[in-house]
């Protein structure tokens, strides 16, 4: 599928919905990221869409007659394309509709986001090279990129049920932890708290049980990405990952931001994808000339740590880390796809896929403490002065990320934060 | 939560449906297990409790005015037995109910059943301890069983969308082989099909995130059990899993017993559960007196395998092994829930968790073909003169499953059964 830059794209198109046009709005009315939101805490869920620091009511706009985000999401391409250009032509100053859209507008302080959609299953990945590299010399010295990994795109299964919306907080979590030296595990609050930059992959159309997708069609299954924080309590991890794989380690909790991009919105960010010299070329299920020519994103990320002293200080947090998901990434999207199917696996509207750690290939642009701190040795130093080797109660972690390419506006993706919090009691 | 006999259990009470009444039922009125139906392929799904050869369509019954598994598998524990005294009153003999329930009887030959309910998150675990020594030493021959596996109940999340209920098929899976003299892998069809043979454990009342659930309270989430197929592509597996676990070695397809026979139904068939000496104990966390006393299920186990020959000469199949629950399996269902959720994951109704594969203490009991047939090196020779390294094309694996115990009626599972198509066009 070859990305398509259109209309909606121009650059000059300004939107009635005044905040949209500043120069570092996330939500431009270029963007047009899909969500769902409700006006009160206990109102009824409804799906929007986001345009500057308000959000359009897309059933009172007249679009949808319902809330089920997995409709929208499996539409063919054409029907999501004019959904898009209807949005577009509307949200655009001069459009006839923005009298009546106005009523349908929502400020973003005043709602409450909630995930995208009810999450079917949760795939995380593993394509960060750099990341799988670093980690792995901490975990296997003599081993750290596994014979499999240039070939195979690695993926595992999560949890869906513990996939939460940027904003919420959750317990530091409890598990079985065993140094080396101990004789036996103790059950007891993580030491190693850890975050994991990642972008998240929303499918969108389904294909049929036993039917895999083509490397030429995969990019039509995909509705649009976000981005994702895999939280993960290393200590656990290393204790209970082998042979199967980490488990309770991961799925106490994972951070969705609420606004997904659409695949349309990124169309002028696309990057070629291709691989070093000396790196083995992929199977040819996984190849093709569209996936080479534009199979990347040029999405710049950045990790936000906010310390309880620095909020009490009002201070707003400070970047720890930034980072590219095509400089990152050893595979790209349409692959996991392809691969993720292959072996006639039925993917499913509302299915997330996490990308893996998405750390670039400097030191500093690490995706995880536990490459930043190098496993715990090194802790890093905050402006304020404070230290951090992994997450302290209170710690707020929010990731960022946009894409920007001369003469196109600027596509951001929004926060994707949470809070950790003491352990729940008892733990 | 003390297993609880009383009058359901009664082995005198007999069913005005006669067919639950024979000495081999699986259904008879000690049973009452839930599951979905559908009266035509294009009908509603309704919900049922199997009897004898039928089943109660309990709308139709006046029992439930909705559709929702989710809704019975969630009531509180007192609700729960509740309905199944009322279910036990009205299908014994003598009941007034009898005129009226007729009516909502369907010949379980007329009937489409499928999944008990929308599966939530699916968790595959490993508590076969026999089955997990005996692949550890195929995959691992220096370490067989890591040194976590005594203190932590492994597990891993596993595909949700693709649990079917028995009666399917499935095409052969392709995937990434690697043999250990190839130079790079190649796209191929699995030559090493396998079957597990799993108990399945739904979920029934949820947790709040954040909370774990105690070890005393860890049955009372659970609705029951049913049997469960995990296949397997041993040769997929053995490449792709490394660092992650496995993946698409894994969720191309799995099959579940369409009845949940309920914890209350298995009462009387409850086992103590003890380490052997030398073994460690159990962390407090994962220990009760109660689980002690009446942790295990004793549920005889069976593995049936119908090949293609077979079928086209009118046999049913054959019993390839043997097993039982409580002697292949090194932690509890109790100890499951509560691990699961230490670290403060929350299960919802629905959510599945396969035991792990229930091979017996004996070479001839284990529950997959890597282990009967000793990595494919030692192909078995069935009745009729074919052998079997690996499932072929055309085989139908049935699993099944009953409890007995002198002075109480058998209580069965029902078949879960599933075919291997050949792979599909382009694998």
């Amino acid at each position: 599928m070859k990305p398509v830059i259109d209309a909606t794209h121009d650059p000059e198109r300004l939107s009635w919905v005044e905040s949209a046009n500043a120069t570092d709005a996330d939500f431009p009315v270029q963007n047009l990221p899909f969500g769902r939101f409700r006006a009160a805490a206990d109102g009824d869920w409804r799906l929007g869409v986001a345009i500057g620091d308000q959000v359009l009511d897309l059933r009172e706009a007249g679009l949808v007659n319902h809330a089920d985000m997995a409709r929208l999401m499996q539409l063919p391409a054409a029907e999501r394309q004019a959904l898009r250009a209807a949005l577009s032509d509307g949200l655009t100053r001069g459009s006839a509709r923005e009298a009546a859209w106005r009523a349908a507008l929502r400020p973003l302080s005043g709602i409450r986001v909630g995930l995208p959609c009810r999450i079917g299953d949760y795939t995380d990945f593993y394509v960060g090279v750099h990341h799988a590299t670093a980690v792995g010399k901490l975990f296997r010295p003599d081993a750290p990129l596994l014979p499999n990994y240039k070939w195979v795109p690695i993926g595992y299964h999560g949890r869906a049920s513990t996939v939460m919306a940027s904003g919420h907080a959750f317990p530091r979590p409890c598990g079985q932890l065993k140094g080396p030296n101990d004789e036996a595990p103790r059950l007891a609050q993580t030491q190693r708290l850890d975050l994991e930059l990642e972008v998240g992959i929303f499918v969108g159309r389904p294909n049929a049980p036993g039917r895999p997708i083509p490397i030429g069609e995969a990019e039509d299954h995909v509705f649009g990405l976000t981005l994702f924080n895999d939280w993960s309590a290393r200590d656990v991890q290393a204790w209970e990952y082998q042979p199967l794989g980490p488990f309770l380690s991961k799925n106490f909790a994972s951070t969705t931001s609420p606004w997904i991009v659409t695949l349309e919105a990124l169309a002028p960010f696309r990057r070629a994808f291709a691989r070093g010299a000396g790196e083995p070329q992929p199977l040819p299920y996984l190849d093709s000339a569209e996936n080479r020519a534009h199979g990347a994103f040029d999405l710049q990320l950045e990790v936000w740590l906010q310390t309880a002293r620095m909020r009490d200080a009002g201070q707003p947090g400070e970047c720890i880390s930034r980072s590219n998901f095509a400089d990152a990434a050893y595979w790209t999207v349409a692959q996991l796809v392809t691969h993720h199917t292959v072996n006639g696996c039925a993917l499913q509207p509302g299915d997330l896929f996490g990308s893996g750690t998405l750390s670039g290939p400097k030191p500093e642009q690490a995706g995880s403490l536990l490459e930043l701190s190098e496993g715990g040795k090194r802790p890093i130093t905050l402006a304020n002065g404070e230290q951090r080797s992994f997450l302290l109660d209170g710690d707020t972690i929010t990731l960022r990320g946009h894409a920007v390419r001369s003469g196109f506006r600027r596509i951001g993706f929004g926060d994707c934060s949470a809070t950790v919090l003491p352990a729940a009691q008892g733990g």
